[in-house]
This record gives C-alpha cells, sequence and structure tokens, in this order.
C-alpha cells in the first residue's frame, strides 16, 4: 500500500526467513564478534588478491545462508545484491557461480537497505516466494579503490571510519520468519556540500534524517513508535548531526538511536577513529545481531536506515561534493 | 504471476507512458540519428569534464521526459537508474537534484532492461502509481574508464564496440500508455571464460542465449511469438554467436533478431568497427525507435534484450574473465 509521499506498507508483510553474517578478524575482535556466524581467520581467504577474497566472502556467506536455511540455490527466485568496488566487481564473481537471477545494485553504504527495500516490493507484489538480498564490503578492497592501497602505509585522519569486513544476507519469503517487513521508505539523494571524503558522516547524516522524517510523516508516527533507530555507518560524528537535525524538525531519537558503525568496533583499543563504514557494516549487524535480538522479542519494532556516501575516486578528484543516501526499512517482529 | 523457472507475466500490465531520448552528435549522423528526441552539438554539453557530462545527459533526458508527459517529478514515485562509470558517479550527479527517490542499479549495458523490470514488478505490485527507469553512457567517459583517455589517441581493434554517448528513460504507470509490459524473464550471470575486453559481444551472446531461451521455454513459446527480437549491444560477432546458440537449443531467431548495435552506426562510414555498446545504445535506441514503431502497431510484440559484460578495469588487469547478464523484457502494443 502506498503511504504518503515515499513510503510502502506491507499487507502481506515479508518475512525474513533466514539471515547469515561473516566478517573479518578484526570485527571478530570487537564488541560484537561473538554475535556473527563466522569470523574469518585470514581475511584474504586463500584467494589471490583483496577483490577476489571479497567475491569468496560473499559466497561463503550465501552458502551458510542456503545451509542454515535448509534449501538449495534453486528456489531461490531472485538475488539482489551489491558492494562498494566499480562496476560491482565483488558480486559478479561472487554470487555468478549460485545460477540466480541477479539485481545488481549500487547504492554505496546504503545497499542493504535498498536490497531489502526491493527484496519486499518483489515478494510483496507476489512475484516471488523467496529472494535474496545482499551487500558486502571489505576494508583492503575498498582502501585500494578508494584510498590508498594498504602497502603504502599511510595515516588516516581521525574523522575518517575504517571500512567493514563483513558480509550480511537475508533471505525474504512469503511464508512466516524471524522477523517481518512492515514497511519501507526508500530515500532521496541529499547534497548538502561537504567535500570532505574523509569525514562521510557529515556527508550521510542529512540523508539519514531527511528519510527518518519522511518515514514518521508518511505514517504519522513518532520516535517512540520503534524500540530502536538504527543507523548503518553515521560514526560519532555523523549521529551528533543526524539526532541535531532530526531536534529541529520536532522530533527526538536520541535515546532510541543506534549507529551499526559506532558499534562495530571498540574505537580506543582499535584504532578505528570514527567507527565502522561500507555496506557490510550495517549488513552484517542486522543479520548477526539486530535480527536475532528482534527473533528473541528484546526488540518488537526497528526502523532500519542503512546510510550511503555516494562517491568514487573520480568524482572527488574533479572536486564534485559528496552527497548521501538513506534506505529505511520497518522491521516488526509480529507478522501482523 | 510467477511463470516457469524465471519469468513473470503482469496480470496488469504496466504501461510505458512516455519516453525521451537524447543522444551524442555521432549517433545524430547514424541511420536512426533522426529518431531521437535530441541529438547533442556538443558532447560535452558545457560541462568541466565527460564525467559531468554524462550526469548532465541524464538531467536532461528526465526534463525532456518530464516535459513531454506534461508531468513533474513530484509525481513520480521511484526513479530506477543506472551508467556504466565506477560507484554510478554519472547517475548520482545527473538526477540527484529532482529529488526523486531513488534505486540505484548496475548491469553494465544490460541496465536498462534491469531499470523496466524493476520499475514494472513495482508498478505491478501496486506499489507505485508512476516511476523512471532510465540508463545512460557516454563515450569518452567511458574510454576513459574502461581503455584509454581520449587524449592518448590509441588505436583500437575490429571485434571493439563504439560506446555509445546517448540516454533512454521512459515513464511507467499504472494508467494507459503507448506500449504495455506484458512481462519479463530475468537473467543470470553466464560466464563462459572469455577474457577478452575488447570482444564483448562474445561475453554476451551466451547471456542473451540463455535469458532468450528461458523466455520461450517459461511461455511455451518460441521465436513466432515476438515481431522482433532485440538484444542490446552484441555486434556482429555477438550476433552470430547468439544465433547459433538458440539453434542450438532449436530456435532460429535469425530472420526477427535485431541488434542495437549494430543499428546505431552506419559502420562502414563511421569507423565504429563491431557497432555500437554501452547502456544508452539500447536506451536511446528503445525510447527512440522502438517504442515509436510499436506505438505505431508496426511491431506488436517485441523481446527486448539489453546486454551487459561484467568487468571492471580492476578485474580486468586481475586476469578475470568477462562474465555475461541480459535482461529480457516483453513489451507488448496491446493493454491486454
Amino acid at each position: 500500500m502506498i503511504v504518503g509521499k515515499q513510503s510502502i506498507i506491507f499487507e502481506n508483510r515479508p518475512a525474513i526467513i533466514e539471515m547469515a553474517s561473516i566478517v573479518g578478524h578484526k570485527e571478530g575482535e570487537g564488541p560484537l564478534g561473538h554475535e556473527f556466524d563466522m569470523v574469518l581467520d585470514d581475511d584474504k581467504i586463500g584467494q589471490d588478491n583483496w577483490d577476489q577474497a571479497e567475491s569468496r566472502l560473499q559466497y561463503d556467506t550465501v552458502k551458510m545462508l542456503l545451509k542454515k536455511a535448509n534449501t538449495n540455490a534453486e528456489d531461490i527466485r531472485y538475488i539482489f545484491a551489491g558492494d562498494l568496488l566499480g562496476q560491482l566487481i565483488a558480486t559478479t564473481f561472487g554470487i555468478g557461480e549460485l545460477n540466480i537471477p541477479f539485481f545488481g545494485l549500487y547504492g554505496a553504504c546504503s545497499t542493504m537497505g535498498e536490497a531489502i527495500s526491493l527484496g519486499a516490493i518483489t515478494v510483496g507484489g507476489g512475484f516471488a516466494d523467496k529472494v535474496i538480498s545482499l551487500a558486502s564490503s571489505h576494508f583492503a578492497s575498498a582502501e585500494k579503490t578508494f584510498r590508498f592501497p594498504l602497502e603504502y602505509g599511510n595515516q588516516r585522519p581521525l574523522s575518517a571510519t575504517w571500512t567493514v569486513t563483513g558480509c550480511g544476507s537475508v533471505i525474504i519469503g512469503n511464508s512466516s520468519g524471524k522477523v517481518y517487513i512492515e514497511g519501507i521508505t526508500t530515500g532521496k539523494i541529499v547534497d548538502y556540500g561537504v567535500k570532505d571524503s574523509m569525514n562521510m558522516g557529515a556527508c550521510m547524516a542529512p540523508a539519514a534524517a531527511d528519510v527518518i522524517y519522511n518515514n514518521f510523516r508518511d505514517n504519522n508516527i513518532n520516535a517512540g513508535y520503534y524500540d530502536k533507530i538504527i543507523t548503518g555507518d553515521l560514526g560519532y560524528v555523523g549521529q551528533r548531526i543526524l539526532i541535531d537535525l532530526l531536534k529541529e524538525k520536532g522530533y527526538d531519537i536520541a535515546d532510541r538511536h543506534y549507529d551499526c558503525g559506532i558499534e562495530m568496533y571498540d574505537a580506543e583499543t582499535q584504532d578505528t577513529h570514527s567507527g565502522g563504514s561500507g555496506c557490510g557494516c550495517s549488513a552484517s549487524i542486522l543479520c548477526g545481531y539486530i535480527l536475532k535480538k528482534m527473533e528473541k522479542k528484546e526488540w518488537k519494532r526497528v526502523l532500519f536506515i542503512p546510510t550511503g556516501a555516494l562517491m568514487s575516486p573520480v568524482s572527488f578528484n574533479e572536486g564534485q561534493s559528496v552527497p548521501g543516501i538513506a534506505h529505511a526499512v520497518m522491521l516488526n517482529c509480529e507478522k501482523m
């Protein structure tokens, strides 16, 4: 059902039937390390290079997901997936072998929100029984793409985030499940003109504020509707901006805001500066932690909002700003 | 309605309400030049660089589309869009200002098929009244990304294609329209192990053959069901492979196959070697030519199959193969 300006409420809530998450070694040492299905010993996973390691991370996560759900790739109608690399190359070589009809998505670090939204639309519209939604990132392939090869040993400013090595993946279906998708609010590109690619929290916070505001307004609710409002990877800097921007609009989310980027690492002991980032950050925490909390009904209603900074090495060098985008998914532990 | 292994047939066919196309100067001099809504005099469109020119091409195409449809950006629920550049940077700065909730897509040159498929699912499922689907490419931004900067003046092998400067865009809605979307068949990643990025037709033809075969089988039809079977940018080399592969499976499409890449230029006088390519190739010919033919009912049923080669400069230099993907859209001039 179309609601307000940019939201959908599902009359038959699509179900999250199963989830799986794999993270890197450093993420495994963080405060949520014990929550993930698997922690890598070797972040290269025996591959020749970092790009192929990220592909392998995706492949292994989907294989684990299918095993946990006791199902086969042939029973999955579509896979909605993406990563941060140019031309989605980690995804191409990650999920290609599975032979599942594939929609490639790019939403920067908001990709898991985009993948779940489109998966839910497809299942909710009656066009598939089961789909997979997935997003991944890898510290080493991302550093090489967006900053410097690791071998240079360059230093990083304190406002910079640490790209998470991780992959999260869910099966969305029309049967009963562990958690349900009540609705979605799809984000617009929001450009405040910030040009500092080492401070992506500031670039993304306005987009997160915009989509949360529209979710509240479209559904005629406020922050109290949710047990938690969970953004992707704003970090400490972005979190403050988000809370302030929503306060200006009359909404206070401070007591229930949670940012995956802040929670992934122990910033003091792990030297990760402003927090974690990358589309694998929110995707792995969703699948490793958030959905489990909801399955146990410790959190009943969650607004999950992966946040993306839309830039490329080219746009940055050409002096462009870094616009943000964020996609909100309304998660509910009840089928109806 | 779910049909067979990887197809959907829409019970209420989503309508293509309006379409718009803009192409570059060279494309305007080709055999279809007079069909497009606008031909650029200056392919840089007054911008500072080629990436920004491609963004401007997208922006101008959507503005023209909205004007032709006598509607506003606020009436569009979602935009499904993508381009060939890393991190979809042409799209970010092309459609950002329009303030339309945005799903970023990457399917290499198959992106228009992906964008129409997801647009049709969203409208067909009752989740939007009107959406826009769009894809673009630009010769100069693509050469710089995938091959060499134009300033190097390097030579190109005869199997290489010429990336089209062009953008095509449609409004898909649940009202009556000019052409209707009868169904879709979504492609899988197909990897025959071809490693020659200068011969993308050979990389993509197996994916096109696979999705056409599955469209026939899922719907229990054969080539005779369609007036035309139209691929994106296989070129002369890929066309021969496609026809042969389908013959092996018992289907002969030779008398009704049309390839947008072959038709875009006059290969003899325009020095374009194996034909046109880029996601703007099939997108602009769809919007400038194919849909008009169907509106006039000269072609009643068309299978439109944009074809993509999944590679990046990184994957190519790391010695990976170039897998293909293709997404089929069943176009019908009748509402029912």
